[in-house]
């Protein structure tokens, strides 16, 4: 797919009109954010018109807020309604969000905190080059974006991966939000993107017939590469133009009132001859322009392995295995991880399917922004490292693949006080609290290999974004009382469905992950009395069955090896309270403060979550009744 | 303050001894990271014994986990007991953590998520320049962490602000966990640090002579610089040595076996008179390196504004008239913020104090990482930005900075749908979430302009980490039923206090911020009936006032504009289970799913968050008593 020749009086058109558009949504929601979608407008009609309308390439506009330029464009092309957009940007109930949304035709990720898209855009580059597509993928960033860290992260996975076809647009229009770019962060941008391995080309962003050159140039670059669009902020408007041209910020986030704006609607306005130019133009086109997502629905999930009562092993063993077989079966599974699969053992795909592995480098929010592009790319991708990476340092990119409903899998070993000696910069303690509360993402902490074998299976083939929460060290399978693995046989992993390991009418036990081991351990000794139900997500402690059992025990222990005041704790107690279940004794047992480093075994112990420490908890309430 | 001549026979022992207690540490605890602690001890040394031992000056070891080699030379310099980091490394109840603890003499900031601490030194060097101490700021990186984003927000911002005081080392042994640099991910060190504006100097990071030449030139450098400590890892040791020769990562975070380690111990140990005379040379430095903090403690909080009922105004612009006060009457108090100055309110004391506000662009994790040095060097910085972006893109430094039991004040505003317009991904509908499981920060949301004068300056006189939530639009002062403001006069905030804003025996209302005036509104009907409590705090949501209230009314209904499943419901729900509170009737509203962009008013009635849906509420709940 080449650009192709456009008329470029039509685009000239095509950019006033949708100038026009742009501004009155704006001015009618008295908000929004019009001086970067002016700057960008000449570039992103001649984009549209020369190549996205034929090649049904992607494109991320990762600076989010000029959505009233990317709507704007879409509604010109008649993927959208103008009136609609026009009347109802940014107003309650309207797909046209202030930022770009994914749910808008023609959108490919919905955009805002910035940075972010930008990456997500590099992890569909990547997708078209492993499915061998020969597509580019296109992004555009503001100048100021840059300043976000991430963007250096992508920009060395580009280079590093020799992602040539992907191009980046820089809305280089030298102005941010509070001040011009000189006076709030100066960089150089250029001497950046070069010291990133960048093809960097310059180009006067408002001259169609420059711009059309350097996207042939562009095209045929045999590097990733960066155009940086001089523009002015504004441009375009009589409002505007003159504070762009002197690097004022007046426009960045701000509409003109509707009495300014109505010299600018006038002189916008096309000609009656002009409209239907354009009109018959865009009439004519074979627009090619496609972003809804087929996810990949014929998952082979293989059969489940089967580990022992005998088999002593770490859950990210398992997890590690699952992940080798899926990606034998299939080629969409695809594991990424920032510079830990030995940790993580998404060593042991990498070692069978090489291509089917990619290592980021130390950048765990460009490789989950990634992921979130990966999947909307036809990719399956397991993204992992350390519990504590994954919901601190990459909270803002889950959070962004969360809204923009991905199909990511987020598999963090690691968490925990089971991390062992790495201390407690390393112990994620919190990673429930930080991913539960986000909306369209589902947490699960499966108790042993053999749940952990199903869960990996399960996220696989199902759609949806998902937080997996393992632990570090090695111990037994749970196994019934004839010793047999408990998830395993005729087991099968429902996020809804707890399984309950022990029967008993005084008290429940309700635990999940690596502490599920221990609990069991010691509600042994407490048969016909204490009832262990595991709840391998958050969700599944809602579930019928803990209710059955509350009502009938009336008392509640919830152990996990996470911050106690936080979890399944904090998820499940506001449900009790909205249901009337009475309970007369509840007690959260976990981590009441950050540990220092030791053995996980001595962790356990200090913090009263093993066995021991389990027993006496059941003790004391047991003594209460 | 500058480097000395060192006596280099010293030096040599000094290192010597140092890899020989890093490496007993290491094999004692069979657990850490020996090959980056040997690659880094030479200049390491250098560094102490020519400059930090006389200097006091503050540094970061950013890659945390060469806690070996740091820990060792600390110990060498008897700052802490050499036997009890050998013995007790990594043990539980050590404060020898496997990462640098800031709690250890000499450390000045816990590190192990890569970035955040050389982003935390960079905050102490403008902390040493705001306050013309004349003293330098060092940071240790490792070459792979140099692949984090944060690196980069880090660089510019020392650029732009010319931090010619900062001086940057990079352990450069092209070797990671994974494997080589140059496979896990290749980047241009040189390149782009230049990029940044970094002066860049290059330097065989073991030849001593070679090292202190270096740390010369760069003491005379006008611009932030960064020295490419050419090393080996594993150096010096005959285990490892020739892998990290050939940049094989086995020895990144492994330790050997005691049986090979054997060979080391013999190699390195110093002969009786090469010990005493070390012994000697360091009994007779007076050593000044102190890591002790004084956070300022006299800090003149002022006036409390008082804002009248006529007053339409958002919490955000209370905020930034509150911080305009403290900065007038206090040099320590500082503001930072991410290119929203306007937005957040911040521009009040820009415009009157311009020296203590500080624009770090668009570059969150920076921002937070730079308040916590900031505040370990005797400032007390206030960070402002969205809360969607505070509590995700900054979560990890947020993490960091509350390990570290820093003195950071976290202003967010246009918190939950108050937001308006901006759509889902600016909505922070789970920053209660994301931060209320931090063990060391305390958060807070005061209901109206007069409560948050009272919380800034409270916050900005009290030792410790506070995240505040605002929102963004206006609405009156909340007053009482004389038309007194609520939150003035004799009002005092205490995080643990709730305020009753009306008494009633069948219902009681909790809620916070920015609902808690449209609460008000909505319980006027029910005097008698329904007990309004404003809680400023979660803390303040377990207080004897709430559960007296609970013990007289046995129904609650919470409200928060927050997703309902987190936040103060989730926070105070456990409490009550575990006290045996019996509640009849519970409620929690809120926002259950992610919001399309829309004006405050609307988004709070399409979510029953306003006056009327609470209403309702109120009035299912009293038809069933």
């Amino acid at each position: 797919m080449n650009f192709q020749d456009i008329d470029f009086n039509i685009a000239k058109l095509f950019a006033k009109s949708c100038r026009l558009s742009a501004l009155q949504a704006v001015v009618n929601a008295n908000s929004g954010h019009p001086g970067g979608s002016f700057s960008s407008l000449d570039f992103l009609s001649v984009l549209y018109l020369s190549r996205l309308i034929h090649s049904n390439e992607k494109i991320v506009v990762s600076n989010g807020h000029i959505s009233p330029a990317v709507y704007a464009v879409l509604a010109e092309l008649k993927l959208e309604d103008k009136q609609d957009f026009i009347e109802n940007f940014r107003q309650s109930g309207s797909k046209f969000e202030g930022h770009v949304n994914r749910f808008v035709n023609g959108c490919f990720y919905s955009t805002g905190p910035l940075g972010s898209g930008v990456a997500a855009a590099l992890g569909m580059a990547l997708a078209e080059k492993y499915f061998k597509t020969n597509k580019k993928v296109f992004a555009v960033l503001g100048d100021g974006e840059c300043q976000e860290g991430i963007v250096y992260e992508m920009g060395h996975f580009a280079n590093k991966y020799n992602l040539d076809n992907f191009v980046c647009l820089v809305d280089y229009n030298k102005v941010q939000l509070s001040d011009s770019l000189k006076k709030t962060m100066p960089i150089d941008l250029e001497a950046n993107f070069k010291a990133m391995g960048f093809e960097v080309l310059t180009c006067n962003g408002h001259d169609h017939q420059e711009i059309l050159n350097i996207y042939q140039t562009a095209d045929k670059s045999t590097k990733p590469t960066v155009v940086l669009m001089q523009t002015i902020m504004g441009k375009g408007s009589k409002v505007m133009q003159l504070d762009g041209e002197n690097y004022q910020a007046t426009w960045h986030g701000k509409s003109p009132s509707p009495q300014a704006a109505q010299e600018d609607f006038e002189f916008l306005k096309l000609s009656d001859s002009q409209k239907s130019e354009l009109a018959n133009h865009i009439n004519q086109l074979d627009i090619k322009i496609n972003s809804q997502v087929d996810f990949p629905s014929k998952i082979n999930v293989g059969e489940n392995r089967v580990y022992t009562k005998d088999d002593l092993l770490d859950c990210r063993t398992a997890y590690g295995n699952a992940l080798k077989d899926l990606g034998e079966l299939n080629p969409e599974i695809l594991a990424l991880t920032a510079d830990l699969s030995g940790s993580v053992k998404t060593n042991i795909l990498q070692k069978s399917k090489p291509n089917q592995h990619f290592e980021v480098g130390i950048a765990e929010q460009f490789m989950v922004a990634a992921a979130g592009g990966l999947s909307l790319a036809g990719a399956i991708p397991f993204a992992s490292t350390f519990g504590v990476f994954m919901t601190s340092r990459a909270r803002g990119q889950a959070r962004l693949n969360d809204i923009n409903e991905t199909n990511v899998k987020m598999v963090s070993t690691h968490c925990g006080l089971s991390l062992g000696e790495d201390g407690p910069t390393h112990q994620a303690l919190d990673d429930f609290a930080s991913m539960e509360s986000l909306f369209n993402t589902t947490v699960i902490e499966p108790a042993d290999p053999n749940q952990t074998d199903h869960v990996i299976r399960y996220i696989a083939k199902t759609k949806g974004n998902f937080y997996v929460r393992l632990g570090r060290h090695k111990y037994p399978v749970l196994t019934d009382k004839n010793q047999n693995p408990i998830f395993s046989g005729s087991y099968l992993f429902d996020p809804l469905t707890p399984t309950c390991v022990q029967k008993g009418d005084k008290l429940t036990v309700l635990t999940l992950g690596s502490t599920s081991f221990e609990a069991q351990q010691a509600c042994l000794n407490y048969s016909d009395q204490v009832e262990l139900l595991i709840t391998p997500t958050l969700d599944s402690a809602k579930s019928k069955e803990v209710l059955d059992s509350l009502k009938k025990t009336k008392n509640l222990l919830i152990i996990q090896d996470h911050n106690s005041g936080a979890g399944l704790a904090t998820f499940l107690a506001p449900y009790l309270l909205e249901n009337s279940i009475v309970i007369e004794n509840f007690k959260s047992l976990g981590v009441e403060k950050y540990q220092l480093s030791g053995k996980q075994k001595d962790l356990y112990a200090l913090n009263q979550i093993d066995k021991e420490g389990i027993s006496k908890q059941i003790d004391l309430i047991l003594g209460k009744l």
